[in-house]
């Protein structure tokens, strides 16, 4: 009986993440007393808060802990491509960290209350401690990220791992301004819209299989192969995002409000627009002018989504991101049974349920 | 005639800042056409309008120029310790985009919507954006740093330089954060304040003559010893911001209020805070728990800080923090003539008019 890729990425989060974990608690636990200089009091709880092992009274909290996809993606490059997982770890807990930054000012900039059911940073202590919290946890990435020098890996690389990862994480931000700017721009084609998703989602998964791959001594050809099967990844899994945001069950993706009621012009919303009679799309620009979506309103939308099998279009397109990402990693050359891991990471970006 | 500290920074600032305005400018320029992966289209236009380089629409206007201290110090403390100042315009700009991605969020955190006589960032663009951009220029300020090995320091050092830039902009953070905080805690001491001023003010300037040093291969402890004596100055010059903020003239700050009327907890309140007698103490609370502070109040607050004499007692203390500089720098051993210049910083720091 084969596994399902469900199953594969949860024996992979089973062999890395505990590891991961002990990373990142590390990086966020308050400094010894004594030790100088040390984070302000206070600013590390708002990060274990936002991570889910804190309340906000500062009480541990039973976490489940997340998918931590990128940590995965990171580590299982480095051993496909012939290194020692362990020595990856600090790149590993640095991309889990940068993600997590991104989440904290993302929930500023899109205004968003509840984030995995629990009210996010900024909502319970305000946008000015938000912001630097976030700016506090972007900055322990890098940090973590320079412990690659403790772990073996050379001067020059570690360089490199930083290059990289900052450029990455430009376009990462870019990639959040693209898609804040598409809310206020009538037009956006899909070919905006997957250069906007290749940044703000691509970039890092681009960067996670990149850095495993670096730290694993790959040459520079293909550490970047890596790093566009990664990508590809990436783009892979937002698209199942933005499907999920729509059509997902609100009760596993833990997300209070659709995509259509916070207005967001995710993949469903652009192909409707691209897809839609003149007089619809005259409509929906109406319907999305309004500050909020009114109840009838969304519903009229899903029913247009419906009846362009939007549905359909939407799953293909991740599909066909997943086969590329696929394809990029058949063509590393690692062995058929040794990429199946990567098979297994793709298939499961887009058939995931939250 | 001897040179008055002003005209003596004036010199240094002639001697450097056009090659600093040079790489600043380059950092922010837009990718050429067909560069892949270029900045999103638009943001470093906010990030010129910040700088002031740029007016909403994208149109040159003329720019004055800031006072640029950080980098001032860094290429002064570069050439004092043997090194060729050049050599170090990547830390130096960087430096000051590390600087201005902090005025950036700042104004966001202090809802300041004017900064220099013109409107902040996220006043025009919002907070989104704002947040965006202040992100995009830290990343870049990263960017150049890493261009310290172009300009020849060996790999091993712009790690270090790397590593010691990311524990102040931490500090940074953590200064900033408590800022925040001491406007929400009802007693905030001297001691408390200093230490929350040498955080935030105190680490980037230290970074700036550590930084100098470092490329001018100093060794460790010398290169320490030039980041205390820039950490000094740094409080030394955030003391004299704070008198200025509350007795400078406007027309040289061009600050639009005050910072008795922003409620900010800086030297002269916490002092007031301290030295009043207990009815003022708690007549403060109640007029600092409105929302805004009154006319009539500002007036009897300045009254009461005029009767504790607490002008003079911001003057020394940032006089005492100008000769703590000035015997660190003394200690460097550089020679008296050589250690002038950075007397005439110390000296500037706290007779500035703006």
């Amino acid at each position: 009986m084969t596994a399902t890729p469900e199953q594969q990425v949860a024996a992979l989060q089973a062999r890395y993440l505990p590891d991961v974990q002990a990373w990142l608690r590390d990086a966020l636990a308050d400094p010894a007393p004594g030790s100088a200089p040390g984070p302000a009091p206070g600013i590390n709880h708002l990060l274990r808060y936002h991570m889910g092992w804190e309340d906000a009274g500062g009480a541990p909290t039973p976490s489940e802990g997340g998918k931590a996809l990128r940590p995965v993606l990171c580590l299982t490059a480095c051993e496909l491509a012939g290194g020692d997982w362990r020595r990856a770890l600090p790149a590993a807990a640095a991309l889990e960290l940068v993600h997590n930054f991104s989440l904290v000012h993302d929930d500023i900039q899109d205004g968003d209350v509840l984030r995995r059911g629990r009210e996010t940073l900024w909502s319970v202590w305000g946008i000015p401690a938000a912001l630097s919290g976030g700016n506090a946890m972007r900055v322990t990435a890098d940090r973590t990220l320079a412990k690659l020098e403790g772990s073996g890996v050379g001067a020059a690389a570690v360089m490199w791992a930083s290059a990289e990862l900052n450029q990455r994480y430009l376009e990462m931000i870019e990639g959040q301004y693209l898609d804040m700017a598409f809310e206020q721009r009538p037009q956006v084609t899909v070919a905006d819209y997957l250069d906007m998703i290749g940044r703000k989602t691509g970039a890092l998964f681009e960067s996670a299989m990149f850095l495993g791959a670096l730290v694993a001594n790959a040459d520079p050809d293909q550490a970047r192969a890596f790093g566009a099967c990664g990508r590809r990844m990436g783009i892979a899994f937002q698209v199942r995002d933005d499907y999920l945001g729509v059509w997902g069950d609100t009760a596993e993706t833990l997300k209070p409000l659709t995509d259509i009621q916070r207005k967001k012009k995710s993949l469903p919303l652009v192909y409707l627009l691209e897809a839609a009679a003149d007089e619809d799309r005259a409509w929906l620009a109406r319907a999305y002018a309004d500050d909020e979506v009114s109840g009838p309103n969304v519903r009229r939308i899903l029913r247009l989504l419906d009846r362009l099998d939007a549905r359909r279009y939407v799953t293909q397109t991740a599909e066909a991101c997943a086969s590329e990402a696929r394809a990029l990693a058949e063509a590393l050359g690692l062995g058929e049974s040794r990429a199946r891991s990567l098979e297994a990471i793709a298939a499961y970006c887009v058939s995931r349920d939250r």
